[in-house]
């Protein structure tokens, strides 16, 4: 870098930190209003946050970052200058591109449809939320153009929260998990045994008692305690204001331990991938998970190839029984590694077991393309989506509340999301699988609840890079090759085989 | 206002709302600093908030917010219109008139003090703060030019916190107040049983019951939970972010009741002057407290003139029994009313009595006015700390530590602030006599732990206001007369004469 590019170079980081510092104060705003915020704070919380989204907006598309950009020479693509500006420059011609009048008309469209879809779910009533998703539709395609796109529309989207990915790619994806998958769930259908819901389903189970079982496992997984917190909110989720404070939250069911459990080991996931970045890249655009879909793929690799693994349990579930032995002291540990697993279609996503799980994503994904192309009338959606509920799951929604109208992401504009979710999924077999075979001594640590190899090696891999790394760069990187879906549907066939005697 | 008056009025509102929202955006990164965040935070949120401060600054002081004050004409400065142009001019004039490189180097200057001061006070050894404040006391006496002033540089920095406040007018006041004090602590020495301190000194408090009982107190007072929660801080403070949220901080100490009982009142009476004011004001100026001195007299208003009488412990001294029977079984109301307002010379201020609390303000004005007249080296600001205290209180410090470095006021470069408490307790009286006065009725009201009366009378004449009127303004507006020493001393009298059977 010559002098007038290293001068430009940092005068541009001066500015990015200004516009991270104003997103973490935004991100500390929506904690609070999800935490502790009374009710009262409602109006002028939205106010804030708002305000402080439109400076850093700003901020962000305003000439003089332009003017930095262009000004900070080229350097080196695999350096960190050089991944840094790489990826500044793609979220600011992403940003650019679309125009300030379509963006203020997404917020306010927006800010409209969702307690719209509130009341429609509420009400069960397709018809109070359609004209809003109209709306929101005609926008994101409004977007798309903007934005720019090789192949099709749906890729500007996804390019969002995904970098790199396509359409084109996810088609080939999910058309090799629905080819094991459907079977899968067929050959299963109905085998799930009522008793293999007790173990969860039933009792009770103080909030006091779960909140320290839960401590006591994230402290095992290496959850920096110096660096984070726990609260309670209705909607879980993991959170950060620079590498120093990851907070995540919990949500507690006294009558049932799931939600609480593979929730908190859930964001404790994202957690760790926060928390194990680059203290050197706080404040810059390297300083976050690289994108949506990998940092699901920690959340799923902490809740499921650890959380409803057999090794674990094997270490902890004597411990639970320790903490609730009037509940669970009649069930033995294969009982509940069986309830834990029990796979069983059902309506709803976030109740979803690993398997059928995807399949929720798979339509959603299609009918999002399908919306995007302008090929299926709003009005005919809630059939559509019942038609796949019934073609990959073999049942349908009781009503739209329990279909079409479950999710809240469409009423916020997030299309081209959901698919990071089946991502998240694939990815973290994939990256799991690699783990195992670089350290093999890790399933023997995980019987013996510990878990700093594993812990180690996600961080030294994955975790220390930020955004150093676009996602395919990433996977390459770590595990040899592009993302595939062989060790997922691997995975999954040897799990429900087993635990359902298919073979 | 015409037309375009109007519109640069309007387009004026809009920008003091953006930087009112990037301030209660810091508020809250400063509440979750001082209750939540966790360790590793420290070092993040000290730039998001240094970066706010200077955005909200940037904004605030820039020509489009000049341009649009000139253009905003000049409406009848009765009108609300007019009472937000007259403040925010003012402040405004404040703002560009210190150079951006000195408020930089007070920043800077302040940051590194501030540490030292805890390092000072903790070894108690001035030499290590001496030229840290040296250096602080040059930087105001540089503001104080800028600021400009016409008696006294004094007035510059008073003006800060307290609008319109004087120098001379201070002078008087204290004058006032010492004539009659200082005799009445030296009347007092040695009185004041060991007893008298018995009942809140010794038992033990569950912090579950102190909480419970504040809440209780506060409930009466009139505090409103759905715009307001409590939380636990080690400094006990009041802070809002908009009219809609208004939080206090409490201090539990598990063997005395004092700091959770009253500290709980001081932060309500805070609380209730910002619940009360006129919602139409939020996110402009005129949305917070007149000044710091009226604020000031809400919090000992309530603290003292309410929380320290005879007739709220007439009515609420038998629930506190009932609370701690243990510890307060034993202690009849006369003897816990005369535990509760000891009258002792003491070296802290923040542990001082009603009396010499005021004592302990005016030293420190004394010494701030003499360094600020570069009257006063840094070297003998100890010594002269300690022949004050020997003066007004007739006790000396044990050490540096207990004498001139207790406060953390200086090294923040907070000079002109100290006197606004005093101010505060002449106020509360002034304004409390004039509420009974009109409303005889409250006294028997707070023998039955009832206090709407009060509360209505206080919300209509000085709450709802927020910032329309100056202190000067609203002071005569609502007791028909200027701040005067004679209702507080009258009060002061008749209480410990009472107390200590003086007459």
């Amino acid at each position: 870098m010559n002098k007038e590019h290293e001068t430009a170079y940092e005068r541009l980081k001066d500015r990015l930190a200004s516009i991270s510092d104003l997103s973490s104060a935004n991100a500390l705003l929506f904690w609070d209003r999800q935490t502790y915020m009374p009710e009262g704070g409602v109006a002028g919380r939205a106010e804030q946050m708002a305000t402080l989204s439109r400076l850093a907006h700003e901020m962000f598309t305003d000439a003089e970052t332009g003017r930095l950009l262009g000004s900070s020479g080229d350097p080196d693509p695999s350096s960190e200058k050089g991944a840094l500006l790489r990826r500044v420059r793609r979220d600011h011609k992403r940003a650019i591109r679309l125009p300030a009048e379509l963006v203020a008309e997404i917020t306010r469209t927006t800010t409209l449809a969702e307690p719209a879809w509130v009341k429609a779910r509420e009400e069960s009533d397709w018809a109070l939320f359609a004209p809003h998703l109209e709306k929101i539709v005609r926008l994101q395609r409004e977007a798309t153009e903007h934005l720019g796109y090789d192949d099709h529309p749906y890729d500007a989207l996804l390019d969002g929260y995904e970098p790199g990915a396509r359409k084109a790619q996810l088609e080939t994806m999910f058309e090799e998990l629905k080819g094991d998958m459907v079977p899968l769930v067929r050959a299963v259908a109905g085998r799930a045994k009522e008793e293999d819901r007790a173990a969860l389903l039933h009792g009770t189970f103080t909030e006091a008692e779960q909140e320290e079982f839960g401590k006591v496992v994230i402290n095992a997984f290496g959850y920096d305690w110096e660096r984070g917190r726990q609260d309670r909110s209705v909607h879980p989720f993991c959170i950060n204001f620079g590498p120093g404070d990851v907070r995540i939250t919990t949500r507690f069911d006294k009558g049932w331990l799931a939600p609480a459990l593979f929730g908190t080991m859930h964001e404790t996931g994202h957690a760790l991938y926060e928390q194990g970045i680059n203290q050197g890249y706080a404040r810059t655009p390297l300083g976050g998970g690289t994108s949506m879909g990998v940092h699901e793929s920690q959340s799923r690799l902490w809740e499921n190839l650890v959380g409803r693994s057999r090794p674990f349990w094997s270490h902890y579930y004597p411990k639970l029984q320790d903490t609730f032995p009037e509940a669970l002291s009649g069930i033995d540990l294969e009982a509940f590694y069986r309830a834990i697993n029990v796979l069983e279609p059902s309506s709803i996503r976030v109740e979803a077991d690993e398997v059928t799980y995807n399949l929720h994503i798979l339509l959603r994904f299609e009918l999002e393309v399908a919306l995007i192309e302008d090929e299926l009338p709003i009005l005919d959606l809630p059939a559509a989506w019942n038609a796949k509920m019934k073609e990959y799951l073999g049942i349908t929604p009781e009503s739209d509340a329990e279909g079409v109208l479950q999710d809240v992401h469409w009423s916020n504009g997030l299309f081209g999301y959901f698919p990071t979710y089946t991502i998240g999924n694939v990815l973290s077999v994939q990256f799991f699988d690699e783990a195992i075979k670089q350290r093999p001594e890790i399933p023997a640590e995980m019987k013996e609840g510990k878990f700093s190899t594993l812990h180690t090696w996600l961080r030294e891999n994955i975790y220390r890079h930020g955004s150093r790394y676009d996602p395919d760069e990433l996977i390459e990187r770590v595990t040899g090759r592009s993302l595939v879906t062989a060790p997922y549907l691997r995975y999954l066939k040897n799990k429900f085989d087993e635990l359902y005697d298919l073979d």
